[in-house]
């Protein structure tokens, strides 16, 4: 924490779930220097307020705040005088803390009045009794304040109270979330009168800001709020204050505080490496996925590779020191590993024949390494054979492992010269050009971490969300794509545990790569190449052929060609088209997707995923195996 | 459903989980007529729509509508003519599947045209090809179509049309929903060309209309908008055509079909009942919670006896056939079924001590039975002795039993003298004066089943949402009340399946009575009372008391006495206070609370709530026992 640049880094308590000996606990472990603590954290906790600040000094905290102090400003009699004395019973718990900063925010109550001289005498009274203390007060306009709901309407209240114990309190959410920004607010605030940062993205929600404040706020990176140029304007006056976050997020407040408060640590660092105050590692350039893993076992590696065969796939390697197969088609590549003793086995034990690892192809793999280091994500380091390439990893946040590899086409030595001894296999008709995409089910409440981890490390861009209905329930998929358009990784959460996300998740309790598409120049030959191999590919209904019909005007001829080869059609504003066509699962644990796309189509064919997974949950039902007969 | 005054029921496909077949089995299961064929289902349904009509046919239900056709009218070319074609093609599909009627919503696209002569040619267009099959087409105003989101401005449209096979599609959720209404319908649209009507209720939610459509809508009478109004509205115009349900609702098509499909066909009865077309057995006059069950065998019976015990509750009484004991304090009434091979011996086999049933009080138990009937729930008669009486009862949602006994102070004869022995208890100071409320905790997906239940079958009102930070998450939290407020039942719900509610329901599988709360006269006697018996009473941090000091003014005497007697207390704006304790909790299954009531005052105290979670999580962590030793 003390690189030349940073900024000091706080979290409020109620980011975290827990008891609030745990919440400290978590900011601690994680990295902060301080944390805010949320009033209704206190009141619940069997100790005094001293016990907390022996607790945050043990823990090496500081007490950046106590907060929130609600409906002071603007009241009338007798709520004024009594605010007051709430105000001076509230300092003595601040001294008792050991902090000296308390946010007021903005007064929604019915009965406040409209009345900003009378707001900032009230603010003054507050500041000068808090400043006989040697105590401060910022103040914050709330997007949903009765009469006082943006920043600038906060300064101006400020200033009209003029007290050196006075400053405004500034929040991201509350600022962003009405459609406002810091623009030119050097011009009108001196840096030293904002006392107070609050830091906090959000999805773009058309719903009240309260409920959206409430339940939906995020840390910086993980929504779309521009928390970047935000900070950057406020630094821009020269401010250089303590970053603090203040989320409420109904799957924070159930999801282990440690992994919290490390991704939030995590996007602070993120948040300072964009707006240039503590730059990071450059984002890595990205090319391509170079392999996905698979744990197995012989004998599931013996079923799986039927299964691949039918897409094309054929051993093409075997690893010099490990019991770990190449299977190869065109340029895609798939590792079996049957290693006993390794995290593959350990995975394959618990979960049978899954998907362990993927390989990302970089420009610089150790920069990466160095990058996720800064971020603080775990880095891993495989044991190696004599003369072997020792590939660096970094673990996405279910623990499962990215591996960083540079790209051959770019000069560097291909991993699979260095490791494995290779034989030359034969590819057939339209064989893969590559992974297109690889998609990922993740539990509802590691979503959240795992954007963050792909934005964060690789940079990846979020697409539009779609909402898939399964036949038990919603699929919410969003794609991370490279800026390049080389990597595409789809997330896919399910509220619902009857559906196939949510059954797959469930399994897994946790997350873990279930779909993998390839790439082929031409969907048609590839479809009648897995035709004629016997690969076990999902029936498409009827309807759907003659909805496209309807729908897209598609000729005879052209309809024809699709539905005799099982493909699916999808087409966009542009002109763009994808043909693409699935397999069935193997075991309930991965299903396998030829895709060509042709002119500039960046989609996924998201519309008919309906189609899609209710022919999957039939066959499920029907018993029907992925795997053809020996 | 061959009742006087009854109007045919249906229910559009997209309510239902599951696969085509699924849906529609449920649908007719519950006793619809029609459904309403849901493109989406007809796609990804694996046969032909002639194989759906026979299906629906062997399952003697119509189909009342295909829908949707989306953005059909005012297009410019050449998307009108492909759009003339594409309606072609959906008529040969709805030929086949039987059904002569279609909804075209209005168009939601960026390049439709504002012109209502040009999307009312369209739709005259379509309209006369629709004739010459014996089709008709109904055009529904979407509440987010791009230039026709109102019903007039589809009506004007339609008139202009002037098709005789062209029609109006009401729907109460996209009239409701962006506060319009059908005041004056009658006026200018004749009820023969409203050719269909969807039904669909939902909560008050400030959010967009298209997502707040397309994952929240609720069956009637489950949610918050006035949808019996807007029947009643259409019924004045002399119109007596089909009931359908069109839900869209994430937890819906998660949730077993059979139980939402029950759902819809009750909410649909309960609804002509509110409009007077098929009146039900008039609501209930509630007068109180006659009773509280709880499944026990000896030994936790013993346990449960000593935990009770401290709250004043004694046995009084022991039933002639059963080994039931009757448990007492004031006018507070707990029965503990101890009976083996009886519902409560196979829920205490499988779920240890919990309650497992509850009586309310009301002037005609056999009239709220035959209410229970109309509505389809399931009544349950008891095995009875000789000489003892028959209590009927209602089954909740989650199978649990609701008693209906006769409030004896209207002069019934008490159920405790025909089938208990009983013996005089002496009650202590400040003993309960009955059952204040019993609040359940309840899966996510059961809740709108339960509002249904309570609404429907009782006529209890829904209150205010209170959203409660657990520290592992949050719990909401809405009783259900009746009308003379006699009776209190809140309804506690919980995402996150670590917070108290979460761990409980977990534990359940299901739903269940977690809290009682006792209504006594003296908040403060009770309480000293029952620290004098030594009742295992949580503790309440002083904070809480500091905190209540700064917000409400106490005075210091005040302060202390609650404090002393670790009281929670609220007020509310009229001057309504609220002073009240909880006990630990027993086993994790049930916790019970003493509430003094005075000034009017009608809450449950739910800013104290977060007070009472943390405690509660305290106790369970340092495993305290909720049960004083012998």
């Amino acid at each position: 924490m003390a690189a030349p640049g940073r900024l000091p880094k706080s979290i409020a308590t109620v980011c975290l779930s827990g008891a609030l000996p745990d919440k400290l606990e978590a900011a601690s472990a994680a990295g902060f220097e301080a944390v805010e603590i949320f009033e209704n954290d206190l009141l619940t906790f069997d100790g005094t307020a001293a016990d907390v600040r022996r607790m945050c000094e043990d823990l090496d905290l500081a007490v950046s705040i106590f907060q929130p102090f609600r409906d002071f400003e603007a009241m009338p009699e007798p709520q004024r005088t009594r605010n007051v004395d709430r105000a001076e019973r509230k300092f003595d718990t601040m001294q008792a803390l050991g902090t000296d900063l308390v946010l007021v925010c903005s007064n929604v109550q019915a009965a406040a009045l409209d009345d900003p001289s009378r707001a900032a005498a009230d603010l003054r009274e507050m500041a000068e009794r808090a400043a006989r203390r040697g105590l401060r007060v910022c103040y914050e306009a709330l997007a949903w304040g009765r009469h006082v709901n943006r920043w600038r309407q906060a300064w101006d209240i400020v200033r009209r109270a003029d007290h050196p114990a006075l400053g405004l309190c500034l929040d991201s959410f509350h600022t962003l979330s009405v459609g406002d920004d810091l623009a030119g607010i050097g011009v009108v605030v001196p840096p030293e009168k904002v006392f107070f940062l609050q830091l906090a993205d959000a999805p773009r929600l058309a719903m009240d800001p309260l409920s959206w404040s409430r339940h939906h706020r995020l840390f910086p990176g993980q929504g779309e709020l521009d928390v970047a140029r935000f900070l950057r304007d406020l630094l821009g006056t020269g401010w250089a204050g303590m970053l603090s976050l203040e989320i409420f997020n109904d799957e924070f407040r159930a999801a282990p505080s440690r992994r919290i408060a490390r991704d939030g640590l995590r996007s602070l660092i993120w948040l300072e490496d964009q707006v240039r105050r503590a730059p990071l590692p450059d984002l890595p350039r990205l090319s391509g996925i170079e392999f996905v893993e698979f744990a197995v076992d012989p004998a599931a590696r013996n079923e799986l590779g039927r299964f691949l065969g039918g897409l094309g796939f054929a051993k093409a390697g075997l690893h010099r020191s490990k019991d770990v197969e190449l299977w190869r088609s065109g340029a895609a590549n798939l590792v079996l590993n049957a290693e006993p003793d390794s995290a593959a086995a350990e995975r394959f034990e618990q979960l049978g024949p899954t998907v362990c690892a993927m390989a990302l192809r970089v420009d610089d793999p150790e920069r990466v390494v160095a990058r996720a280091e800064a971020l603080q994500y775990p880095v891993w380091r495989e044991r190696i054979g004599e003369g072997e390439r020792r590939i660096p990893a970094v673990r996405q946040p279910d623990g499962t492992l990215v591996y960083l590899v540079e790209d051959p086409s770019q000069g560097a030595q291909p991993i699979w010269e260095d490791d494995f001894s290779l034989s030359p296999i034969a590819d057939g008709p339209a064989a893969p050009l590559g992974v297109d995409h690889a998609a990922q089910a993740v539990a509802p409440g590691m979503m959240d971490s795992f954007v963050l981890f792909y934005r964060a490390v690789f940079g990846l861009q979020p697409e539009a969300l779609w909402e898939l209905p399964d036949p038990y329930g919603l699929v919410r998929s969003r794609a991370f794509v490279a800026p390049n358009g080389s990597v595409r990784l789809p997330l896919n959460v399910s509220e619902s545990t009857r559906t196939g996300t949510g059954r797959f998740v469930s399994a897994l309790a946790g997350a873990g790569v279930h779909h993998i598409a390839f790439a082929v120049p031409d969907a048609g030959a590839a479809a009648d190449a897995a035709a004629a191999r016997g690969a076990p590919m999902l029936d498409i209904p009827e309807n759907y052929y003659e909805d496209l019909a309807a729908r897209l005007g598609l000729g005879d001829a052209e309809l024809h060609a699709l539905q005799q080869r099982h493909l699916l059609y999808d087409q966009d504003a542009a002109g763009g088209v994808f043909r693409h066509a699935y397999t069935r699962q193997f075991r309930d644990r991965i299903f396998l997707e030829i895709a060509e796309r042709s002119g500039g189509y960046t989609g996924f064919g998201a519309v008919n995923a309906p189609v899609r997974m209710a022919a999957q949950r039939r066959n499920a039902r029907q018993g029907i195996g992925s795997v053809p007969s020996d």
